[in-house]
């Protein structure tokens, strides 16, 4: 029989209403003659809530112990949804992601999968049963409870689709899919109806935040469609898989902005060993997982972080060691990323041109970041972030009407 | 080196401010050159908070899934504690039920200890850190999660003191030790300095919460001294061994009692078979944990419980059949117990005797129940509970005085 893997993210889960709501979900699919595996976050903001107590009792948390702790968020969810479903007459399961046969390494609260023993899964789903699964969790080699970090939950499911040989992973979130952009701020932006996950992968990438880089690479790893959708309604939401309708002639696919960055320019001695220290600061800051981004600032090497991550990133780079010796340091505080995205890309300097032609004539200051295929990303005032992603959310022929024409065709 | 095993309750650890309390107490045991192991509940009123929450999702919660929720209160508390005492430099590491080596049985919400493997508690210890383990829990031989029913924690500490071979079980509560009676309604209660096992024993089968039986059960069989004392003070507490200093001449060592009890009386139409009338009753309700008390009633077998399991009592009662077939039924609801406890009751006429007197001299109305050794019980009307109780500790001569001079002889 196949196997459907669903996901139900912290607000599709935060009260009782919304559980039974979610079992109502499983049970569509149930009916529909699938095996169920239900994957669950904690509710709500149960781990800001955990967080904030630990952070009463110490300022710097042991990770394992982090990981005790945050994990009983999902431990709950994952025994309400059962017992849910059990009232609704559905015969179910839960499971912790150590009873669920997933094992990681030792990284406490980063942790990255080693194995998963689909037994634990596949009895109990023989046996008739929704099996629920904790998400966003482990246990090492130890034994010991480990957390998967930032975006957790979406990677327990799509590795458990994988593993699992699931025919979807379904992940059912507070919005109903994946939008050309930010639809709260982008009133124009338009909800995409399929895409590749390498699309997902560049959106996810530069911050579209409905789903995490490493849920994707896994579905796409092993070719299992993944949808996204709302937990509320009963729209179609995205589908994302190998090959997606788009055609070639619309490269674009969406445009994603973060706010809340800062720069940090280091004025060096010795210009010729600007990329040395780029790849040394980069490896710095991935030991403490900062995310950074490189770009010129007139002639001068300048390095783009979140803002929450500037104190520690100045700390690190303070120490002024070998190759990242600088001589005087400038930091701005007020800037933000937009970043044009599609896969098809393959035409960067058109699209460079088009982008820079765009913001020009808006007269948006803007600096090109070092980018990766798959996206052009400016830096830009943070002020001018929205209205640069609406003009150029307008300029490459994304807004609604447009869309509707292009889903039209096909 | 002599483990010292520590266990503290839900109103020890009902805060991170108490929690850094309850990490000072471990500090000032191990300093003093124990290793120590401490076993705590769930924070506060977390139990009841994530039971409620069940109830809201379904009116009929599986035993398993309602293990699963609920044990995450106490893997809250260890991680949390583990924290606390990291963050003031003590070497710590939290283990959940499972972790610790508790294998039980498989009766979900009532679990019974199989095994213990004291090997993962052992070498943490070998490492020179404290372990702070989940009381209430352990795995059953699937690896499901299961929990010991109520008083669970305090059975896990002792059964881990005895297991390990420590050299005292240190109960950390909200009360600074075993009273003569409870001090909240008898004000001329007096704290106990030392007692039996059996004392303790009695006590607790006659309701004074501060100690689960099963607990005391398992500190007896393995003669591991316990203590029970507060978490807010430095007073001395109770010390609970197999002897005590009491002199025989005292063979009374407190009053218990316990409001909101319930009769049932059954009008039958064959006296004789009573007794199996009894036996079958107490096996039906002892299946559903429901504690029953008998007495005579006007000649007539009458039946005490808690007035909460009443209605259910009654259902399994009407069906009727076989031996407790009855011709009419009656109940009173407004009844309560109190108890005279001393594992020295050898005399039990004489001390019948003197309660029958006592009470009857104060114009209340009782009725003695069929008693286990070590305690001589009356029924009486609600409102006359707490007047009884005092009489008897008085007439008993367990008020303050006298027993500051019991004390002052040894």
């Amino acid at each position: 029989m196949s196997i459907i893997v669903q996901k139900f993210g912290g607000t599709s889960v935060d009260s009782a209403s919304a559980i039974k709501r979610a079992a109502s979900r499983v049970i569509e699919e149930k009916n529909l003659g699938h095996d169920v595996v239900v994957v669950v976050s904690a509710m709500g903001d149960t781990t800001d809530t955990l967080t904030r107590l630990a952070y009463e009792v110490t300022s710097n948390p042991q990770k394992r112990e982090m990981d005790m702790l945050l994990s009983t968020g999902e431990q709950v969810t994952i025994a309400l949804l059962a017992m849910a479903l059990q009232e609704k007459g559905v015969d179910s399961i839960s499971f912790t992601g150590g009873q669920a046969g997933i094992q990681t390494d030792s990284i406490h609260g980063n942790a990255k999968f080693k194995s998963i023993d689909p037994d634990p899964i596949l009895r109990e789903l023989a046996d008739g049963k929704v099996v629920v699964v904790a998400g966003f969790q482990g246990v090492t080699e130890a034994g010991a409870i480990s957390t998967l970090g930032r975006g957790g939950s979406d990677t327990t499911a799509a590795a458990l689709a994988a593993r699992l040989g699931a025919e979807r992973c379904d992940i059912y979130t507070d919005v109903d899919g994946v939008y050309t952009s930010d639809p709260r701020y982008i009133k124009k932006a338009a909800k995409i109806s399929s895409l590749t996950y390498d699309d997902m992968l560049n959106l996810a990438a530069r911050g579209a935040g409905v789903l995490h880089p490493r849920s994707v690479k896994h579905a796409k790893e092993h070719g299992v469609p993944m949808t996204v959708r709302s937990s509320l309604t009963n729209e179609r939401g995205t589908y994302i898989n190998r090959t997606s309708k788009r055609s070639d002639r619309y490269p674009v696919i969406g445009i994603v902005f973060q706010d809340e960055r800062a720069s940090i320019t280091l004025n060096g001695e010795d210009r010729d060993r600007g990329h040395d220290r780029q790849s040394v600061i980069r490896s710095i800051l991935a030991a403490r997982h900062i995310e950074c981004d490189f770009y010129k600032n007139q002639q001068v090497t300048t390095l783009l972080i979140p803002h929450c991550d500037l104190k520690e990133s100045l700390e690190l780079i303070s120490k002024k060691e070998g190759p990242i010796a600088f001589e005087r340091l400038t930091t701005d505080c007020d800037l933000a990323k937009v970043a044009v995205i599609g896969s098809n890309i393959r035409t960067r300097p058109v699209i460079q041109g088009k982008t820079a032609q765009m913001l020009t004539r808006a007269q948006i200051d803007f600096q090109f970041i070092d980018d990766a295929p798959g996206s052009v990303t400016v830096v830009v005032k943070q002020p001018d972030m929205h209205r640069a992603a609406e003009i150029l959310h307008t300029g490459f022929g994304l807004d609604v009407p447009e869309m509707r024409k292009i889903a039209a065709i096909h």
